[in-house]
């Protein structure tokens, strides 16, 4: 089979942080624990394993543990579960759940309601006023209720909110009865940034929900959803939520194929070793573009590193690097985005460097 | 890790053919394949090379073939987008859609129309009365239609349609414009029997879309959904079906998890091996139940097998062998199902042969 | 414009009961009422009036009440803003919302779990059996919830449940933890009736949701959606639910419309004297239809009547009045429905008694 | 009943266009219809004499005309049955379905895709902007299509598009094979406009889909939605359109209810008259507001008309009319709509300028 594919190996892959299979340690982890047999559903011994780890990682021995296949799938699913039917979820505009979920959140009947954002960040500003607006507004009860705040945690753009941002946003959570659900499809690359940023036991204490993402860290698939428990009324999962992740298509029967793979993202610290190496090489593949003359669109501290250039720049990128063209390109102007991952080596961007000085 | 988990490997494993992880050639791309850089979102090498041994398997190149996460998620994903939002799907009153999957038909706004079912299959007699009484109501503007027949291959009872049963369906839906799903989440044991049965070709060319179940039949997970090219106008898979994949959060950004799997399952008929030996072995488990005075409960030629027991036999076999309780006791009456797949071995059922002795 | 219209008042019109506009006192009220300026959305001092008059009708104070446009409407809104997202509603399988809302529950992610029925009526046990074997059910996290019990009074062939299946199925929604909610679509005709039927009180202490229908009994269109406030924790209206009306475009701007309506018919009882009289007339029609050789299809107190037929005694029948064909004949047997309103006579029954001598 | 109910004829009532009930003419034909047996769900001779008015008006025999309750239903039940599952609706940020229908799209499932306005119109380079950067977007497969413009005509802020954007609007849904719905709730006042507007027959040349409201314009409920004949593949209604208006609660069985008024609304051009006469009032009170040192909000040529003001201003105003606060005062700034009606006299805006001079 692997004689007739051609591999790109020629080129150096910095397109996505899901383009290499499964970290070592995970791969290894399927492979010595195959054959056993096991309950189906998220039941056998491997996901029990994980919850514990994942719950000892977070500080909260009573946070409940799920796992889901992919990001999308879990937004809604997290979403739509918790959620009232009157209720929208706020979100930046250029959130996941507000552009690149094709209407996955509308498909579950729940409206997204986007404030402005710089660098894929809201201003908490702007959350208080969406919030309070709505609740002021005369004709409040012909208009959807704000009833979540999503936030990426990095962002889309690779950005963090600061620890104080993020307090500020659990406070008008509070203030307007609205939970908050936290996106970790890339929470390794905040836990392994050089910048602040919260701890998994500080995101625990702050978010109604929040997931550690596995598909872009390490896993094949996988994604662990996580309700802690100290968040009161609304911290705990939503009911019967075994039978709401089947209602939704999202429970697996093999569910061990991801606890297996969080069991060894979560031992001896896998997890967020993987997001301290690929932040570093980011750093440094960062200073390799900038001795070459390309512009950090922004600045991120986190896997997603995004550069603006003209069209000839951006074919010489091209022509040595495996890159993702981030928007239409308009009047000249290319937004790239270069990530690394798991699998991102010094050598990869040693050689960068030598593909560009040509 | 795994010394902490106290393996039940004492047990006899017969309740379900996922409890086992992947089949160990299976197991093997998943490892020589990790690492290499790919597309995601199914556009990988490893995904483009299943496909193409799908369709030449099924002897239709122009076929259309997808991977998805599961079965409920297929059922839901594949009925919701080939109906109308008028259109209902007709099952089995026992089909998987009709009572095991919490709802998720309903949940994308199809109703399940019912009909009458003797060991898991259809007369279907039963099937063109409900078309026909539907379109001969005066009020059926007031009704569901009924746009699509589905059914499994073999049932939830390991039973299979005959090739006339099947024909018959087929010309019931050409008769009333309704298109034809096959739940193949066990077509591995299908194609693997002893009895009469369809091939891959000749399911494909009756069926406007049907899977080849891999979750249950060797992969971690993934199912292999088949839209053939044959079937005419309703035969093609639906507009857009990759957004519609995203908006139903079916879609794996490590497409290759599954592409891959199934590459190794249609190399050298991996897939049908699986079902003709655990079907061989099914056989031979119900040699030995017999033997020990246990009654079938029906007929199946596949790796499912019903038997119907007091409940002094019930405790006994439990004790030595894990078995499924398929249905609350009624009247100390007790349905069990016990499964092979892939890892069941004849060493097992020598081994419950033996237990049973004692 | 009347002029154009040829009416067909040469024919005897017992096809339905919402044939003929709105009771002349309902009408009077509409004309008197109509130019006073009034608040929108249901906050009018008509909807508010009629509001206080059925709470008095069923005496109770705090109960809420909702004007909604029609029936089907009704059932899905209620359905859905009652149940949770896991739950299914219970219904004969002849009930209006299982075969004739063309998949409005299921529009809405709802199942209708169906339990037989004879003459449209559910017997209590089938009730209990379906709730006890879901949670006896090994798998029932992977089924849908019995979340609410739907019966029709009268139910959709005239027939009356008795006091004491009502109270048999309250017990049983009590003890599954299910809320009960009555169509009375026709809830006049029942409360007309001259056989044993339950109160407008005695419905408030049993329903945790029932409504009195305009549409088939005086009004243009409308029916009274009531909470009682007695029926503890489930019994108040769903929360926020003039936004979730508005959500199902169930809102009207000019509630008015229906609380002139409703206001009237709950004015000096002209709600069960609608009927009475109807239930009488529908008495005198059998007599006169079994006069001429009509056979009863079942038995009904109420204004729905129900015969069985040959072709010829159709023909014969169609030809002097209009009627409804209930089903598709088969072996050449026809049921017929033949319905009383407010505005069928004393001298339409003689007219038909008269016509069919002929 | 009349006497209990205090009316609030000493107000002066310009909060809104549906606090009045029905123009004479219109309540005329309600009464002499009334109680002629007519069949159910819009096949009575009143609602076939209305379609044949309406099509005669917009001069397209071919036209489809079905009639529903209110326009929020209607918003949602066109967008609905005439978009893909894949696909949204581009609506102006202000428009009714993005913000006062408590997310009636979403909960169908498809996204209201935003664009800026100004005075509630969007400009046409807006929407081009949208559907090309959709296409362009080399992700848009993971993106919600853009399958529809909906535009409000007159906006939700009195506000006419001219023909020329109009036409332009056309061109774009023609170029991007997207679909145009006008919402007409309104549609009296822009009909009635001394401004330049279309005519119906015009509208009916660019829309794919309108309707014109009766609500708002002198029926007690009703709005007529037409499905032009001309406009090619998307022009004709939605398939099964009478099952799907079932499927969402919104078929009337009386649909004569709203046959009659159409009928009405359509004879001897009362439609027309309503807005002509509630246009030129409103430039009246328009005239009186700004004698009294009130500032308009912006330029409006139909019945609702905007004042921006102090509190102090609010108060006063307050104090002698019914008026509506648009939205939550900010910084002591008052947005106050007044609108004109059917019922609106020369002698109320007399008396308004008499109030206000005390």
């Amino acid at each position: 089979m692997l004689s007739r594919i051609k591999l790109r190996n020629d080129m150096l892959a910095f397109h996505n942080d899901y383009h290499a299979g499964a970290h070592p340690e995970v791969l290894k982890a399927l492979v010595s624990t195959n054959g056993a047999a096991q309950d189906g559903y998220g039941a056998d011994e491997y996901s029990e394993s994980a919850r514990a780890r994942i719950r000892h990682a977070i500080e909260d021995e009573q946070a409940e543990v799920f796992f889901v296949t992919g990001g999308t799938q879990t937004n809604q699913l997290v979403i739509d579960t918790m959620l009232s039917a009157w209720e929208g979820v706020i979100s930046a505009d250029t959130g996941h759940v507000s552009v690149h979920e094709a209407g996955a959140i509308e498909f579950c009947g729940h409206k997204v309601l986007t404030v402005p954002s710089e660098n894929g960040l809201m201003d908490p500003n702007d959350v208080r006023s969406l919030a309070r607006n709505f609740y002021d507004d005369p004709n409040h009860e012909h208009m959807v209720f704000p009833g979540m705040v999503y936030l990426s945690y990095p962002s889309e753009y690779g950005t963090l909110y600061s620890a104080d941002q993020l307090h500020e946003i659990r406070a008008i959570c509070d203030e307007f009865n609205m939970c908050l659900f936290i996106d970790g499809a890339r929470l390794a690359y905040a836990l392994g940034s050089a910048s602040e940023h919260l701890s998994l036991t500080q995101l625990a204490q702050i978010a109604d929900a929040f997931y550690a993402g596995g598909t872009k860290a390490g896993a094949l698939l996988g994604e662990a959803v996580i309700f802690p428990a100290g968040r009161g009324e609304r911290g705990s999962s939503p009911a019967h939520f075994i039978t709401q992740m089947k209602q939704h298509g999202a429970l697996l029967a093999q569910g061990r194929a991801m606890g297996v793979q969080f069991d060894a993202l979560f031992t001896d610290g896998l997890y967020e070793r993987i997001g301290t190496q690929a932040d570093e090489l980011a750093q440094r593949l960062v200073g390799v573009m900038r001795s070459h003359g390309f512009e950090e669109y922004l600045i991120s501290s986190t896997n997603q590193q995004f550069f603006v250039m003209n069209k000839k720049q951006f074919e010489a990128l091209s022509a040595v690097a495996q890159v993702s063209l981030w928007e239409a390109p308009r009047n000249g102007r290319y937004i790239v985005r270069m990530v690394t991952g798991w699998d991102t080596t010094e050598e990869m961007i040693d050689q960068l460097d030598k593909a560009l000085s040509i």
